[in-house]
């Protein structure tokens, strides 16, 4: 006999937190997803269309139906205009998550980046070198400055093309000139991308797809390699660490805070905020033996490659991780975040706090993080998750499910 | 009894090319409409998604299936976000048509604007001191320059706002400050907006619509604004017109040509060389009492306002002017330019020519417009469409349907 939910998922602490959730009746993204079934065959396949008003329009595949959208695009052109702004939007996600890094780097330049540092200066000066930012005679926060400023040029549109994409061989180099796909600017590919997709503009899907790939390498080769660079530059470069993953490094006896999202603009802060002498004395105070920081998803992977701090779960298990009720906090920015979780967490004494200006949710509370302020509001979430020990009711923690990962 | 396609249309002239339309097995956009009733109802009231691959989902307007989508947004966040993307395609679409402009005004103040002029000098100047240009002891070209430049940078994310905010009144300012909507860069408005309506980001739908506010700002008063300023200090500013409209303007004995788009950037250079002597004579040479240059969609209304050239339809009768067998050329740009154009062009002997390297369609002939080469190739495609005027077969004209704007 399979055992429950064994078909759902691979991990056993998923298949427990599955039943668990079951009986407390809190709906996860595995009944969501087969609520959705049948889902519609026209979008799946791309099909479909609502580019402008004279539609929504779908071409019928088995060729029984139109052939041709009310504009007279077939499905060639839908299947490209829509795979064309599913890059758009994943560019512009990783390369907007990149501007707020060198927001923060450009702070911290100007000396406004209270309790951001320089970590990793050496990087700081390859970079700044590779951008023709003058480095002699100039301390790291000039550097950091006139850093930022020519990043902030790779998202305009005043260049013939982005700076990293030297970095690439020369021949791969050649290649996309030759093809023209070599990105101008970070921001520029993307609308232009939206508006090529939009009606009556691109129609064929080979100059489409081809502008897909000038839209990607925007994001590759520009907004994410920036978020990449200055993330060490500000947080330092990664080295191998060991680690313990999944829901079983929940602490039973600690004030247990899980960071969500994408962006170590925040949870570096609150890392050292939970790391402080006076939370953890507050937290000693409330009964608890200390302040276990967990991640989940890819703002988990940030602190796990640079300070060893371990992974709760992934992306589908977040809900999950809420239903052990252990959870004192859970920390948001932006990027994969389900708007059920403060729906879960409502379930239990869990506080949901979502902390940047561009992404909200329903039924969290919200706590701004700014370079300005980040330091302090750290403080003060962490102090109300410590607080919140003592809201903790029963609680399950799969804990033979934890798994351990040696240096490596 | 009602008249033929009375229902289709109230204009007169498209009724009767229906008519002849449906004579010659043409496909027209009102049987494609047609062919897509019924519109899937899920994608009309926006309640379908399929911004990430755990979809698509829809959520069911009746309360009967399902209310959330995988990741848990609901009706409201759904719908906000697919208001969003439209709002980021739009905004996109005209601000990157006014980038061109800019393209254009660049290249015209450093010299490489061939054929192209600064035709409003005192604009020129207004503008460029909204914009903090130096003007004292510069030539227009140095102005144009300067202004294209600093142009660019509203479209980058260096700014605290846009520049031509700040002619909206003092109090509406005020309110778009307090609100947090007063945008900052136009393509990064637009980027922050395929961010937000990722799956995970901001599931607040006032938080979208807000920033759906900010990324139509940012077209409003930079995009588009800036299109219409550029415009008018390259081709001049517009004033009030003569003009005559409908399918009857295309001329019987004439060799008539039809400029469909956006962008002055082609259709004034293609009026210039449409009214050259050499052109003129070759049009005499091969049998045509002159050339008729028409518009129709937006290049129409650009010409019109600027030089009282004719229109001969709007967005749906694109199709049907072709259809009169009378068109030797159509000459495209972009947006609103139906991919089936050409494919009612190749029952005539009308030539399509696409124009412009981020717009390509199925069936035309591709000369691309460049600032530096624009001139020439105005030349190059007027001559083929004389050339053509020997081509045409029976045409049908419908002569009594021209109506007439006096001076206003």
């Amino acid at each position: 006999m399979n055992k429950p939910f064994e078909n759902s998922t691979i991990c056993e602490d998923s298949q427990l937190l599955l039943q668990k959730a079951a009986r407390d009746q809190i709906e996860t993204v595995w009944e969501r997803h087969q609520a959705q079934q049948p889902q519609c065959g026209f979008c799946e396949m791309g099909l479909s269309c609502r580019n402008c008003v004279m539609g929504p329009c779908r071409v019928d595949p088995f060729g029984e139906g139109p052939q041709k959208g009310v504009c007279g695009a077939d499905a060639d052109i839908i299947v490209a205009r829509n795979l064309g702004r599913m890059i758009a939007a994943g560019a512009a996600s990783h390369s907007d998550h990149g501007r707020d890094l060198v927001d923060v780097l450009g702070e911290v330049g100007s000396g406004n980046g209270s309790g951001y540092q320089i970590r990793d200066p050496e990087k700081l000066k390859r970079v700044a070198a590779e951008y023709g930012v003058a480095t002699d005679g100039k301390d790291d926060f000039q550097i950091a400055a006139g850093l930022a400023d020519a990043m902030k040029e790779d998202y305009g549109c005043k260049q013939k093309s982005i700076t990293l994409i030297s970095r690439a061989p020369a021949k791969r180099q050649e290649l996309w000139n030759n093809l023209g796909v070599t990105p101008r600017g970070i921001d520029r590919e993307t609308s232009e991308m939206m508006h090529r997709t939009h009606m009556g503009v691109d129609n064929d899907w080979q100059s489409l797809l081809l502008h897909g790939v000038r839209n990607a390498l925007s994001d590759g080769w520009g907004g994410s390699m920036i978020a990449t660079e200055v993330s060490d530059i500000l947080f330092g470069t990664p080295t191998p660490r060991a680690t313990r993953f999944n829901v079983g490094v929940l602490a039973k006896d600690q004030v247990n805070i899980i960071v969500h999202g994408h962006n170590p603009v925040v949870s570096e802060m609150v890392l050292h905020a939970a790391q402080s002498e006076e939370m953890l004395q507050l937290a000693e105070s409330k009964g608890a033996k200390g302040i276990n920081l967990a991640g989940v998803c890819c703002t988990g992977n940030e602190l796990l490659m640079r300070h060893g701090v371990a992974m709760a779960g992934n992306h589908l298990s977040t809900e999950l991780v809420l239903s052990t009720g252990a959870v004192e906090m859970m920390l948001v920015d932006y990027q994969c975040i389900m708007p059920s979780l403060a729906t879960v967490a409502s379930c239990y004494h869990t506080k949901m706090i979502s902390t940047s200006d561009k992404a909200r949710f329903p039924g969290m509370e919200h706590q701004e993080f700014h370079p300005e302020n980040a330091a302090e509001t750290a403080m003060t979430v962490v102090r109300q998750a410590v607080e919140n020990f003592a809201n903790r009711g029963e609680a399950f923690i799969p804990v033979d499910s934890v798994d351990a990962l040696g240096v490596f």
